[in-house]
């Protein structure tokens, strides 16, 4: 096989906190071993029309703390095309980008499998807010998005504390949920309800009852998007209970922020581990963090796993939230 | 007039950061000049229940950086009917109240106005995020909304930028802008729309093609709750201009929050003048800040003032953002 | 006298939070009412070396929400100077800057009128974390360090109760205590030590052990920078009390982060105002807050007036913490 | 051996933000299991003087986002005697105590070993700022203490980047660079210096010099408290290169503020599985974190290991400030 001497980067799908020091990670480690490196806006789009420039040392400065990416992203219907993959990777040759680092999620992987066809190496890494990429036990920008949740949570349990209401708090998780779930925890809310699992409001109706009961000023629930009806839980619950009842729909603010240490620290090792596998001569792969340690995956085989949500700690926060 | 010696003190309508310290500043100020001091829990409804227990230094310790508010507030419908007024006047009578610390939005006032006809002595503090009280240029928990705000136009602007869309971001206030003209002017909006002023679609459209023109790779537009409609905008938006738009209505996180030093530095102020003016003898008072000045008015004259937003601040925020 | 065409801004001395809020008002106010805008880097150095260069709408784009200055600032000895006053004059002349915005604190004025006195129309905007400038109530960035040093409060107050200890904050401000007495009113401080009142051992002693007997899990003093010695205090008051005393030199951290919605807007209306006094003509002037509006001083008349530290708060701030 | 009917619980030496999750999750964990638990306040102090009350589900409401421990915490001389080991035992048997969760640091873990020798059955919850405990790969409290020193990077960066100056901050970490390595990849560090590395001056300058060749407008140096001098390394560096430097002690902020998610989700898992480890019978267990999993060591063991830097994180950390 081919020495790689020019590595491309470009992230790809949602935006989530932590990308920009996966992007300088790659950079620099990548300057560091002898590359040269490429900078790929928009995602595949941007690979398509050859929105690609070269990055030196700087191009990465004072980027680690900023929210988003400085590459930008887009989904790309076009990609999902033989025409669209065969631009693509005539693209990658006009610039000679040998291997292509695409950090985003499990949509972004599939591309990036169907694009290793045509014979350009590919190297995935985790980025998304949701964390359910099967292959890793986290990905970037899910503790930063857990962290605005939790701010969230503290400002609306001190308001509806305060009216002894009960708080439907909708975060983001279509398919999966772990920042419901783990966010729950950490906010010790009284229900969680995820996709996973599904809703019963009996469970939760009696909860909110047994809770103000036991004395409780407040109730919250933290309900996965997946599930939804925010707004439709609250009217049912109020009339339920007689307990005024509000629904707050997080939204957007739960993609953004500067990030947190854990998810610069991540993003710094994935992205210099992915730059190391390409110096090795690995082929198609992605990063991951498994057991604590960062790994790599073939990429069929990443993209084969299952992930389920952790039973144990579903049940641990109905206990911690009695 | 017979002398003041107990005061009581409530909380009333939405909560708002800085309620705690206004409560603190009462309680302290009170007890130092030799008043009791009685809290009253619920609002009105404590009032007309006899929710209430005496309060010493110790029962304000720890409170000034909370958010909410530790008195707890609620509507009160039965104390609107003259029978509730009645039962409410009565119990201070059993509690031998004098004179009686309201910290709330216009409405409260309207109640302690309604009040003080039967003996008691009624002094108003203005806790409201909304900012929208006539009498006073500001009103404690604004500057806690403004940065909770600001902080989630900061993140919404990442992953806007991102991606290269439009957001609509709608922030409280039914019937006044102060939220949106204040935090649009803080984070930079490109669009203001406030109920003061009404919705101009096509001008907002001109901007953000106008802003696509110019390079800006974001164009972020406040909306306020009184005008509402985010959802059904963004799809406007997308369909006039092909520009990706997404709506996040904030809600319930901006009546929380630690209070900011500014809201706990005036909630201070204010508790304690509210307390001076019973300590001077005055009767019936508004405490309100204006021209950067802790002042007092007499409660009906308050009542009858109208507010108007600022033209000229209305105006910068378009040149600013240009 | 001629028409300004051209403005010239810098910033200069200690940066504050808020400084680039106030830039971008100058430029795109500048923009808008049809002035040429220069920015000069690096204070009155880059002025005399003619760092100098023409800014757009663009060039301050997405610079509202950070700390710091993109103009960066300097001292600059050699200003102080005769010839330094000449050659910054003649480079005015080069680069046909007409009116001169210089965003700083006393010192930079008084450079300022210095080089009036050449013919240069200078208007200062007053920016400093100290809010030690006699002629305006407020100076850009105080806010945004009282938020700072409160949030140090918090988590200092976490620790010091856990381990039931006393606490010296030392806090900037070398020749006023506003820093110390508004966030001390802000943080609950038991006492707060500023220049203007000097230190009373004695008394701080007293009250540390007063509050032991009233059940005070912790004390926290507030000490300027003026009085110092925060470290020695730590340990007569341990010899003194017998309770375990930490100190904490905040230093640096105090004049960065994000501005704060107040910061941000009070930029925005000041800088905003230096354009309108220049377009209307006037000569040499200082912008200024007073009575909570945004007014305009003859620079002499500004520099000339003398500023006290509010008695009414600081003896407020002792019976709050009671 | 007995069954265990009383769980006591304690928190010991340096508090750490989380604690409170783990009191909450070992007391709410173990009434659910049928468990009475002993609150015990002021660590081993408050065992020897039987300071402990019974705790119920409602005695922990409400402390999740709290920094601290409401607990208390304290050194305790006399616990390490035989004398006060005796003491303590009585205590316990006094109390019924029969297993008793220690939350803390190395330290307070050998004193509860030294407890176990009377029939104590004792379990440690690794719980510190400074992620020293070789037995563990993370303490609780490290994640909230990484995101305050990033705070505080991004405070001094603005400031130190507007005035073109190098940077020292000194953290935490007497014998441990864990703060000092972590935080400076997360803030993007030019230099790290740790006790278990070393200072090299001559390396740090010729960094200096080499970024300011490069363009770079700031160099940020993270030093350990176990190295410590940033005040006379600041001279040195000044003397040494000509550019302004500025050291920043950081203190005790480190040890407080709300716990971030991660340290609220950890501190659930521990304190829970301290229950548990009692639940099955285990003798004298450490609860740690190893390879992502909670899992327990026996207390000898766990005491017996040792603790190195990671060196490929030491040299990535290098690459990544190029």
């Amino acid at each position: 096989m081919p020495e790689v001497r020019t590595i491309g980067v470009l992230t790809s799908g949602g935006d989530a906190p932590g990308m920009n020091a996966a992007i300088r990670a790659v950079v620099r480690t990548g300057i560091y071993y002898g590359f040269r490196v490429m900078g790929i806006r928009r995602g595949y789009n941007g690979l398509i029309e050859g929105d690609i420039f070269e990055m030196n040392l700087r191009s990465v400065s004072d980027i680690i703390q900023r929210g988003g990416t400085i590459l930008l992203t887009a989904r790309s219907p076009e990609f999902m095309t033989e025409n669209g993959l065969k631009k693509a990777a005539s693209m990658c040759k006009i610039f000679k980008i040998d291997a292509l680092v695409v950090i985003g999620g499990d949509g972004s992987f599939r591309g990036a499998r169907d694009l290793s066809k045509f014979g350009i190496n590919v190297v995935g890494i985790p980025g998304t807010i949701d964390n359910d990429i099967a292959c890793t036990d986290y990905t970037i920008g899910f503790d930063t998005a857990l962290n605005t949740v939790q701010d969230a949570i503290n400002k609306i349990r001190d308001t509806a504390t305060s009216h002894e209401r009960v708080s439907i708090l909708e975060v983001m998780g279509r398919h999966a949920g772990y920042i419901a779930l783990y966010s729950g925890i950490a906010g010790g809310a009284e229900s969680i309800v995820i996709p996973e699992k599904g809703l019963d409001k009996d469970e939760i109706i009696r909860r909110i009852i047994d809770g103000k009961n036991k004395g409780k000023l407040h109730n919250l629930i933290i309900l996965a998007e997946g599930i939804g009806g925010a707004t439709e839980l609250a009217k049912e619950i109020e009339e339920a209970t007689g307990i005024e009842t509000r629904a707050t729909i997080l939204g957007y603010i739960q993609r953004g922020g500067s990030p947190t240490a854990y998810d610069r620290v991540v993003a710094s090792l994935m992205g210099a581990k992915a730059v190391e596998v390409i110096k090795e001569g690995k082929q198609n792969r992605i990063i991951a963090m498994k057991d604590g340690k960062i790994v790599d995956y073939d990429i069929d085989e990443a993209l084969s796993m299952q992930k389920t949500i952790d039973e144990y700690m579903y049940n641990l926060a109905t206990i911690l939230s009695l």
